[in-house]
């Protein structure tokens, strides 16, 4: 009976995905949500992110959370649109709250949309947002054994973002092996390596989201 | 519905979980349930304790994890027996879980259990697995608002174990705000500040889990 009530649930996520997935074709909205532990640095990178967009790209980011709103405080600094979207104890964001959170906002004034998930590695990699891709943040303090340990959103993401290389030399994270994990799980999955602190890889990462970004413009096209 | 199933499912656990509680008192077995993100360094904490224990404190571990046995592994290396329950994709353990890993110990030969809990800071806080008490861990690299993002599992914990002390000196981390933070979440929250790497503070850890016991066999005596 659990089993059934919980394919419910992910039957109406993924009715309502679908719709949220129509609506940013339809207004060429480009989409990515990211997933991590928490404090593997998802909101040091957008806030990276953020200063780095070219002023012509209009960008507006959601950004979940179980209770606070610091993280909206945080990347409001930067001047694009920002909404949290506080769960209350839920333990990832899901494709309702997103539809009622982009409620009042007009799709054609957003380029790019970044949803920031609840740190969590289990759950949200469950509900689909509607999004072009899932990223997953791995910081090097976390180890270089979880993907192993957390293959579902490895598997269902199309780039791992390895951050905070500044800590680097100063924990054991087997770099190399991180990658070959990754990979075992997802041989499709891009990689970058960065440092929200020393900025060294952000550039990798502006390049992924243009890209990935031409690249849904063009199937767009199609 | 989902909610009443989700109290079903709780009410379930909640009842296996007296069980287990009885248990551990009849049997004299102190249980801790540790919870933390990915990475926060559980097993590290763990390995650390184990190899600091007196021969003649029977120790035992379960510990939870999405897919691998790698814990197990690292783990088994002090010992003591360690039994790890991979929980096929489910974010947390039940006290079904637990029930089901005991059947085949005797709990005579066990003083002190310590359960490893999946890595996720949401999830595990709502299930109650018939431990003494609920242990959270938070490592420096992960940032010090997160007990206000995540006050579940600090309202829960009777201790909050602050990890990866050395690399305070690399990372934007103010200690006093951490400790404050989870002193606003649970103004009862014991803190002791450790590194597994420097082996700084676990004397502290290990004082916790001393008279923790010993508060737990005086109650038991009453």
């Amino acid at each position: 009976m659990r089993v059934a009530v919980e394919e419910k649930v992910l039957n109406e996520n993924q009715r309502l995905s679908l719709e949220l997935r129509q609506r940013f074709h339809d207004h060429d909205v480009f989409c990515l949500n990211l997933i991590s532990s928490p404090g593997s640095g998802k909101t040091s990178l957008l806030e990276r992110t953020l200063e780095a967009m070219p002023r012509d790209t209009k960008v507006a980011v959601l950004t979940g959370d179980i209770q606070t709103e610091n993280d909206a405080r945080r990347l409001a600094r930067a001047g694009f649109p920002v909404k949290q979207i506080t769960t209350g104890g839920t333990c990832h964001l899901d494709a309702k709250m997103i539809t009622r959170a982009l409620s009042d906002w007009n799709l054609d004034d957003i380029d790019i949309l970044f949803i920031e998930n609840v740190g969590n590695l289990v759950c949200p990699s469950s509900y689909d947002l509607g999004e072009h891709a899932k990223v997953v943040l791995l910081s090097v303090t976390e180890g270089e054994d979880k993907p192993l340990k957390y293959p579902g959103i490895f598997l269902k993401s199309e780039l791992c973002v390895i951050n905070k290389m500044d800590l680097l030399p100063f924990v054991p994270f087997d770099l190399s092996a991180a990658r070959e994990n990754a990979r075992k799980v997802n041989p499709e999955i891009g990689l970058v390596e960065v440092s929200c602190t020393s900025r060294q890889g952000l550039g990798d990462w502006f390049c992924w989201i243009d890209r990935r970004r031409r690249k849904a413009v063009a199937a767009q096209a199609v």
